[in-house]
């Protein structure tokens, strides 16, 4: 569990005795916090924003879920069948992470806004399929917000989809713009904001990390 | 990779012409600014900011080292041996993820600051040894970030230590309210930032995706 409580900063220099009365409060919030927090169900998750970590959570997401037994799709709506350290990895894991690399490039790469739609819709349908596959936990279309801020998907389909998927499913949705349609849907949205970026200073992309 | 470029929404209604063409510019910056970073290098990676998917991105990244055959190493500096399904996923991985939970809890959790000094330098001897063993490529220093902030640990023995690292070696920093001069020192941070949390709806933490 992460911290989720709001924190005032510690004061080193306080009594213990203050310090444990403080922490005590806090942890009587934390509690009934969670007390209160009794609802079980699929979440859809948003991660969005300008800065890394949008697909690299999603995969951390994946990480987490293995270790509970969970079976995982991914479908991938930009990254076409280059190897990518994720997709090597979940080869080693056949029956508990499908990886289908569905895309065509980004757009910048095609240049062909057809290729683009046709690509986005066999994406689509593959997402779709896994839905309806009762057997997996947790999916993740990835860069599917981009596609849906080109247009080169229509939002309403998605957002019909996600309202009738199955109530224990979890389904990432990871892309920079999301769509405000889809982050009102979202139970969980977190904005990925660049703070530095190594690009910039001349490095480049790293094998383990960037790809 | 993921997208870097500054992004214009593509138009739906523009000519395949213009489309085309707007690409073909936007790929010549993508791929100017490739050709300019040639540095290789291990990066110092921070994921701040008091939305989710601080621990979650660090986890992802591991899922993409693990691709292509980095060894990783994990210190947990505030959470215990409790069970999660990262580090249930991690024992499925000997010798390709180490983790190490060397925390006894939130500092409201243990209420004893004494006890809190004693678990973060105990973390922290055991990040020093990972750092100093070649053989790994990625190291996770998870909320080590809470420990600075709070003081439990001085951010001068972390800077030191970072800035003799290994030159290959990648350092992930996770945790909220990052030390500004280890912002400073990082060649990649993101702040994820909170839009939407389901705990605040009355939905309790989900296995597989909090924890």
């Amino acid at each position: 569990m992460t911290e989720v409580a709001a924190v005032t900063p510690s004061e080193p220099s306080e009594s213990s005795d203050r310090h444990r009365e403080r922490m005590a409060r806090k942890k009587a919030i934390q509690d009934e916090r969670i007390a209160q927090a009794t609802q079980e169900k699929g979440l859809i998750i948003v991660h969005t924003g300008a800065g890394k970590g949008k697909t690299t959570a999603a995969l951390g997401l994946i990480f987490r879920a293995l270790g509970h037994g969970l079976r995982v799709g991914v479908v991938q709506f930009t990254k076409g069948a280059r190897t990518s350290g994720e997709a090597a990895f979940a080869r080693e894991l056949p029956g508990r992470v499908d990886f289908f690399a569905m895309g065509e490039g980004f757009t910048w790469e095609t240049q062909d806004r057809d290729r683009d739609r046709a690509a986005a819709e066999r994406a689509w349908s593959k997402a779709c399929e896994l839905m309806a596959d009762p057997s997996y936990h947790l999916l993740v279309f990835d860069e599917i917000n981009i596609v849906l801020r080109d247009e080169t998907l229509p939002v309403a389909a998605v957002l019909a989809a996600l309202r009738s998927k199955p109530d224990q499913l979890h389904v990432v949705l990871t892309g920079r713009s999301a769509h405000p349609d889809i982050v009102e849907l979202a139970d969980l949205v977190t904005e990925m904001k660049l703070v530095k970026h190594p690009f910039r200073a001349g490095i480049k992309a790293q094998r383990g990390i960037e790809f």
